[in-house]
């Protein structure tokens, strides 16, 4: 199977399923659990099932055949994905995701109360619901990827050799969120931080992982995984900075996001650390009087735009996407595979390319 | 070994291993991780292990022997534990557990920000910052739990038969929590809806669950099992109203928590409902007065207390905990047991007459 599409087409229907599963399990324990489980069906609608891609063509690497528990354990990556996104939502105070209102958002619009305290609002658990709500939805995804990858039925030789991946991709996801929130709102990072970011963030836990797991199932040889490390880094990172830009250059009918949120958050990205540098004392000064102001506004952002533009920041981030996809792709070439993943693997490359990403 | 004191030992050992090994691996990421570090070990350095006690009971019941396996699969419930704890702590924003400030109160502590929106600041990613960061701390406890459940060491097939109750745990744990976070802070709520929370809540995922993993990784027969559910609900549902009355009666020194953030979140105990059903018209709007309200204080509580003990509610509850206990020991003695295993379950279920448990 070399279909990008079907291969996409198999995860959602494995996805569907689930939901179905759990839906009924769920509204047996009680009918008032269902907005949870329409957001769970939310959440597992939408995406490009990147992730999943990168896991199947892994173990397509390896020499393996076809089948359905890879399927299986392809979705759940993005199982994982979903939960990593719900938490990431409340944390970033996403409204958006793929054009429809992230779980938080959707819980308060359905009066769950939403996040920070109105003035006079009793502290603790009454304040927040919308936001504890969507943790829990998110801690249910989560869990539901264990359940998923353990039971996709491959054999428990291959699943169990993949245990010491999980860990490692379980802690340098938190990790890379941890270290961003840290640095979220504070002084403009130096480019060299936004990516170390990016690395943990986006890099491992979106290809170099997914392949390595899908390559470990597999049983692939040591060559192919450490060429898969040579091409998922640098491919991860410019799929970050492709997010980067279009966080603030996306046209949001496109993107399906806000493209207000990150300069609003001054969410600490290559694409603001390059700008920064490259910026005069006195344009630098315009742009921190901008960024994170809880007012900002179109016209804030259009300055912002417009600084990143005239500077050659926007221009510089393109060129550092372009370089990675070449190292890449020059990685994949470095190595013996079979055609079908290598031409796979070397569209997911060119993808990082596509502006409405 | 029957031993309550040596198992907990055990287990603790087990757990600071743990810590111990992912501190490294998580300060290799970044120096910048050492306050999530820091909250690791203190989340994981308290804690009556009940769960894990029930876990390695349930497998010594089955007839299986001690082994270092069994109190590792034991571990991964504290770690579940852990991780919902921490999640739960943020939802209720509570402060303390067992005496030290719990993981988001030390972030905000250790100046990451807080819950809520300042007058002014900004949206988003910036507030909430120590909720966010404990978030996460939440979710690498969780995923930890799996991992050292899956590496635990006892045979895969005996791993393997307990992926469906994994799932079935984390679905009424999540269930429970979800109602709960519905029901807080609305109005009291019936003495059936606050049982069906505790049982969700407590029950299943204390007591009931961790039996059935232990026994079915020890193989236990259906009858063992429906004896385990005969005990497990019934305790688990005694543990919770004790945890009830020392949420309002208890002594903070002894419970290491707050006995005023029950009252002021209008958590939906059966302690709230079982007052509410016995209080006349007035008492009752007394009662609505004061709960909920964010400056409740000292005065207000000794009020409601004073309702509490006047209604007889409070004695009601302890004689619906006598009455658990007894239905629990009784299923206990409807099936055959290996006598170390019985003596342990016997004691584990007199332990919810412990008014500082």
């Amino acid at each position: 199977m070399n279909n990008a599409d079907e291969l996409k087409r198999r995860v959602d229907a494995c996805l569907r399923r689930l939901v179905d599963e759990e839906e009924s399990e769920l509204l047996r324990v009680s009918e008032e659990l269902a907005p949870l489980c329409a957001q769970l069906r939310v959440s597992l609608t939408r995406g490009k099932r990147l992730r999943a891609a990168f896991l199947y063509w892994g173990w397509r690497a390896a020499g393996q055949p076809d089948c359905e528990g890879v399927v299986k354990a392809a979705a759940a990556m993005e199982l994982v994905h979903a939960a990593a996104c719900t938490h990431d939502d409340i944390i970033d105070d996403s409204r958006l995701r793929h054009g429809v209102p992230t779980a938080h958002a959707a819980f308060a619009e359905g009066g769950a109360g939403t996040w920070g305290t109105p003035a006079g609002a009793p502290h603790g658990s009454r304040q927040d619901r919308s936001a504890a709500l969507a943790m829990m939805l998110g801690d249910l995804l989560m869990g539901y990827a264990g359940q998923v990858f353990a039971t996709c039925g491959l054999p428990g030789a291959y699943v169990a050799r993949t245990v010491p991946l999980w860990s490692s991709l379980l802690r340098e996801t938190v990790a890379g969120e941890f270290l961003e929130v840290l640095r979220t709102g504070s002084v403009v990072p130096k480019v060299a931080e936004s990516l170390e970011v990016a690395r943990y963030k986006t890099a491992k836990y979106t290809v170099e992982r997914p392949l390595h797991m899908g390559a470990t199932l597999g049983g692939a040889s040591p060559s192919v995984l450490a060429a898969f490390t040579g091409y998922g880094m640098p491919l991860g990172e410019a799929f970050q900075l492709r997010d980067d830009l279009l966080g603030v250059f996306g046209d949001p009918v496109e993107t399906g996001k806000s493209n207000l949120d990150d300069l609003r958050d001054k969410k600490p990205t290559a694409l603001l650390a390059v700008t920064a540098s490259l910026l005069s004392a006195d344009e630098e000064r315009q742009l921190e009087e901008v960024l994170g102001k809880p007012s900002l506004d179109e016209a804030d952002a259009a300055h912002v735009r417009q600084l990143m533009e005239r500077s050659g920041a926007r221009q510089r981030i393109e060129d550092m996407i372009q370089e990675r996809i070449a190292r890449a792709r020059a990685a994949l070439d470095s190595v013996a595979l079979p055609p079908p993943a290598r031409a796979a693997l070397g569209a997911l490359a060119d993808s990082a390319t596509d502006r409405s990403l």
